[in-house]
């Protein structure tokens, strides 16, 4: 039974309509859980066909204090999307058009519930890509990537889905109707809302409508497959790869338990200490030379062998070591905590060793790997969730991987987000003085605290 | 006379000593124009040395409500470093060490001070550059290029100051000293408020310390130079350049008027309805491929000659033409209003004929040119500044370029901010619950209002 005043669900129902606004259990039992396994059920789910219905929703949810959580595709590992505090989830599933695709100015205006695989469907004949790649990119919408400011392997030269957003229609706490930017890529005018809102994870304001920067699609790739010695050699490699003017397309790293574990599982992997997968995109004329100079790059001390590998089936088989990784992962154990924290990218042996580290003191296998060209490693904690023991190992080791991210000068999230997950970290991420002025922002978007109360921003203490 | 409240004057002569605490007339004088010709005089002027002494001194502003204007080496064309209100204009001349320069991270961490040639020529020898490149990148600070997010021609490959900036250290106008994002390329960790105080014009913060990013130099570049029939075919050159993969290092245009002013003035310029200077950069190796996908994408329906030329004495002597162009502007007409505006790249040849009908209507010449790449044109209306009636004219017309801006989805400004010269253009470029979103973030983190008062946001009405 929901508990909403009766007067916003006689509002809410006005504006929606029973069709679009539903308080069936079904329809709540299934908007209530990320893939971070969390689960909390809603007291409503509302589909909005268009930005004035999100605001005139927002406005009764402030007019009524109740809590809306927007919700994308659900595919968040942090909580974002888990509406913990009951009240609505505003499902974006009926706002998922591609409004316009305009080729000349390389953008495309779109709803936030187009899935990020339908988007690129949809460019691919305009010989166009939106870069964000997030491996749920199939089945996660844009307006989640957007909201948690996902990223992916292209990110190292493409930037994450911050860099690749040029305006936005958005509303806010209040249920008004802002627009910012525009499909232009250089502007000094007013503040930059644009970005500010992406990455807050549905606390500052609700996008309805992106206006997302295209990238001409490359016409060729190739890929590098390089081991070394240990992880130091590997991030010196890392290190001279991104000093060089040939920025890789993807530059992601594996540590020596996850070497093991794919040799392990039959991978056609040798043994290392580490390993870079490389690649370089372009076209036919230049690809070679850019291989090279990744590949000189890639070389020098530490370096056990190098593998190159042109397009097509070749590449596949280099990557494919990538892409057995996560489902090998589970062959281990079966329970996993995953963060995926930043580093300064000269700083990644160093983490690596504090992770080898955690691994022998919380006796628990720890694999790192992820990409290494933004510092953003992927850091699994792996252990038996059906073992009340190695669950509290587990538990008790996460705070010390921040703990240690946070030492080497890095931050708690490249591209997942806050949600929950990392939540009561933020006070270690972030001074007192910091932290008040994002509330004090909150504040300015959202002055009812409607807005996914409870995520990123940690609860005042006292 | 000063007209200070007596108690702030002891305070802030207290916290800075005489030397650093300026109340005579020269150092007032010489402390309140910028380079739009606007000038009002401060009441005092510091110099705090480190990021504490900002703070207190915010904190005594705010306190007593004497305004704020922070200055870096006051090259803007907008008036945002003039202190219209009086008060106190800080300084950050003393404030202009280069921290650190972490190569294998590729970042620099900066004082706001740090001029921003210097910076360049001391990142040369690790092989590195910070992107913003303005005409006044010899005497201008980074500090002010992050204020207002500058670019230059560089930012079609490159992007502005905003796009390379990974964390800030910043007194908020409460006095607070915040600090977000850090020396990594990807983060998604709590609120993005280093892009949003990026352009802010020390309205909403005042930056202390600076972490920016940094890229490899190109080993090698090369021009083109293309010129074309009019300005629909050029423009859509410009498409075609910027919907290919190879992205050029600059994309500058040139309407019929400069063409013919360059002729008038003796360069080296062929007649046509407009030219494109296209710069390729990357390695020795790469380069020709680089520059024959260019000019392939250059060559259409319209191009009526196309030179190329290596890097050095030939390059120099393409370049020329475009460095020729704002001392060729003063022979037509000692005034000039040159508004930075920004369309749709695919609407370029809409705004250039807007303009031509402006200039018939106004009777005075518009030149055309700028980042075309980014959409951003300069258009300069020149006019006699002695002569009364073309004063007025000019002043007159200056609207109506914003309106055509405006109505073909473009913005007021790409890279020289608003400040006061664009700020009473700012309710057309938003909507009232937009700017009502910046007036309240602007609340939240300068409660007081004494940061830059009277910047950016046009006055209340009523």
């Amino acid at each position: 039974m929901t508990t909403l005043p009766a007067a916003f669900l006689d509002a809410a129902s006005a504006l929606l309509g029973p069709e679009r606004w539903r308080t069936d259990e079904p329809t709540r039992q299934a908007h209530g859980q990320d893939d971070s396994r969390r689960f909390a059920l809603p007291d409503a789910v509302a589909f909005p066909r268009d930005a004035e219905e999100v605001a005139a929703l927002v406005r009764a949810c402030a007019a009524h204090r109740v809590a809306l959580v927007a919700r994308g595709a659900g595919t968040a590992t942090t909580g974002a999307a888990v509406p913990f505090n009951g009240g609505v989830v505003l499902s974006f599933a009926r706002m998922n058009r591609i409004v316009e695709i305009r080729a000349a100015d390389r953008c495309a205006i779109v709803q936030p519930g187009v899935l990020n695989g339908d988007l690129q469907e949809a460019l691919a004949p305009h010989g166009l890509f939106w870069p964000p790649d997030p491996s749920s990119a199939a089945m996660c919408s844009v307006g989640g990537n957007l909201a948690t400011n996902a990223g992916g392997p292209r990110a190292v030269k493409y930037g994450a889905s911050r860099d690749n957003v040029l305006g936005l229609v958005a509303v806010t706490g209040s249920g008004e109707i802002i627009r910012c930017g525009g499909p232009y890529t250089k502007d000094a005018t007013g503040y930059d809302l644009t970005h500010l809102i992406v990455g807050s994870e549905g606390t500052l304001a609700l996008i309805v409508e992106a206006t997302l920067k295209l990238t001409p699609r490359p016409r060729a790739q190739a890929g590098l497959r390089a081991f070394y010695r240990d992880v130091a050699s590997a991030a010196a490699a890392v290190s001279r790869v991104m000093a060089q003017p040939v920025v890789p397309a993807m530059l992601e790293f594996m540590d020596a338990h996850a070497i093991a574990l794919l040799r392990h599982n039959g991978s056609d992997v040798p043994e290392a200490g580490a390993m870079l997968l490389i690649e370089a995109d372009g076209d036919e004329d230049t690809l070679p030379y850019a291989l090279q100079s990744l590949a000189d790059a890639a070389e020098g001390d530490g370096m056990l062998s190098l593998d190159v590998a042109a397009d097509g089936v070749a590449r596949d088989r280099l990557w494919a070591a990538r892409k057995a990784l996560s489902p090998a992962l589970r062959t281990i154990k079966p329970g996993k905590i995953n963060e995926d924290v930043v580093v300064p990218v000269s700083r990644i042996p160093d983490l690596v060793s504090a992770m080898e580290a955690l691994s022998v003191q919380a006796d628990l296998p720890i694999v790192c790997f992820g990409h290494a060209g933004n510092g953003n490693l992927h850091v699994n904690i792996m252990y038996n969730d059906a073992d009340a023991a190695e669950t509290a190992r587990a538990k008790a080791a996460m705070p010390k991987i921040f703990e240690t991210v946070l030492a080497l000068g890095g931050t708690l999230s490249g591209e997942h987000g806050i949600g929950v997950a990392k939540r009561d970290f933020m006070a270690q991420a972030f001074d007192a003085a910091t932290l008040a002025a994002m509330r004090a922002v909150k504040a300015a978007l959202d002055p009812a605290g409607i807005l996914n109360p409870g995520k990123v921003l940690p609860p005042l203490a006292g």
